[in-house]
């Protein structure tokens, strides 16, 4: 026996408008890509109660990166550079860097929680003049696009996963995470089990909609053009009867608990402050 | 057309002891795998030199936990508790938090330059009595088990990753990275690219190693036995004629760079000591 899956991303997605209806041209791109085949036809018996070899099925995890929502759902500002949306967006500030060749680059907290690079505002893959804001509930996204997937391909188990690029503290190079979620198992939390020794496995919560966004990247890439992905073989993670609750938000570390919620230098700064002005410690 | 990637983890591998034949154990289980054909027999028109539909193929990246490669070299220590393997692994503290029920956690810098809990050192999936230091040289243990398995399933271009488990600043939940790699793209560097408006990308450097290890981990496990993984469908990131060079270690932020290279509380207590003694900053 062996576990196997395998994610594809098709082409053929439209340049995104605000307004569009998102599930249908996602609907539309999944259908396209299956019935051309591609490589690598897939034999699988699986529960299909959708149109046979084309779109969906029992299982599948629709991945979508953030900018196709964002688009859809009209979060394209005005901006002659993306600084000032930044700071609009900046909830609390981390951490900054100069840098040679600009204005500093922000690490913020926003909206969302999410700890990211210039407030996770974007002025990539969007026209000259205008930014990129994240939506506005990712995780509501993603529960609105599986329920109008769900119902145009006929099935009941299905995840989509919404997702953005971000960098990570100690590591270079940039991976996809999951910000929204819906109808898939956000983590894996295997405590309560036990190791291939018999012992409890006491620390081990898997971030699965992360890997699975991490996954997806691979195949969608940012300059090809591919912004959807289907991940297929992991249908352990998409229950049945999943009801709206926790999403990818859940992944969010809140800033009382994170252990790097000020970077190094800022929070040296303030307790240098601190301590030369005699006042209490405030860590 | 569409791209597309499939991940598979083999059933029946070993446990792994020291002195163990890696390669040749890792070599089984990927042929064992394939010839039983596990449940999504692949038709696909790839270039193999090697024995029909077993084993491995051209562009396949084979990923396997660090734990069986620490296994195999003997990183294997006598403790009766994990906490003077922390202590002698670590390099430099970057942040502690008290725990209720134990000694406090520890996140460091190991002598690989990684930051991690505990330093990276494991007490699950080993005998009682044991740990498990992390391999010395994983970038060139992945050169070596990549140089085994291209000789023995005939391949030129083969990619292998040393996975392990790691938690993230700001997020819950823990994935695989990359800690070793080698015949493998470590990064996808889009810098000098254009995204899809015509514009330069002038940011992005994707981990794809990183999303390569957390892929394999939805398919690997933690309690399943399943440490060795294959990805097959990104041969375009396992180019021909690669040399060693920089491997996983790429990936590794120097201290020196990285913002959150002390914990929020440490710095601010370290800056509050400067301050109030009147000191010079040191930030």
């Amino acid at each position: 026996m062996s576990e196997r899956f395998e994610v594809w991303a098709p082409d053929g997605m439209p340049e995104v408008r605000p307004g569009d209806d998102l599930a249908a041209l996602v609907g539309d791109v999944v259908s396209t890509g299956s019935t051309t085949g591609g490589s690598l036809p897939v034999v699988e018996p699986v529960e299909t109660t959708g149109p046979g070899d084309g779109g969906l099925r029992e299982g599948d995890v629709v991945v979508v990166t953030s900018k196709i929502v964002s688009k859809a759902e009209g979060r394209v500002v005005a901006a002659a550079d993306r600084e000032q949306a930044v700071t609009d967006e900046t909830v609390r500030v981390v951490a900054t860097r100069p840098r040679p060749d600009g204005p500093p680059l922000r690490i913020v907290e926003n909206r969302l929680g999410l700890v990211m690079a210039a407030a996770g505002v974007d002025a990539s893959n969007t026209p000259d003049g205008t930014v990129l804001l994240l939506p506005v509930d990712p995780d509501a996204s993603a529960a609105r696009l599986r329920a109008a997937l769900r119902e145009r391909f006929g099935v009941d188990r299905l995840g989509v996963v919404v997702t953005d690029t971000a960098g990570r503290a100690w590591r270079d190079g940039l991976v996809d995470i999951a910000i929204g979620a819906a109808g898939v198992a956000v983590v894996d939390d295997l405590r309560g089990g036990t190791d291939t020794h018999g012992r409890p496995l006491s620390v081990t919560v898997t971030a699965v909609v992360d890997e699975i966004a991490a996954a997806s990247e691979l195949v969608r890439g940012k300059a090809a053009g591919r912004p959807v992905a289907v991940v297929r073989g992991l249908g352990r993670y998409v229950p049945p009867g999943w009801q709206p609750g926790d999403g990818a938000r859940r992944l969010v570390r809140g800033s009382a608990d994170d252990l790097f919620r000020e970077g190094t230098a800022e929070a040296y700064a303030r307790g240098y402050d601190d301590g030369a002005a005699g006042r209490e410690p405030r860590p």
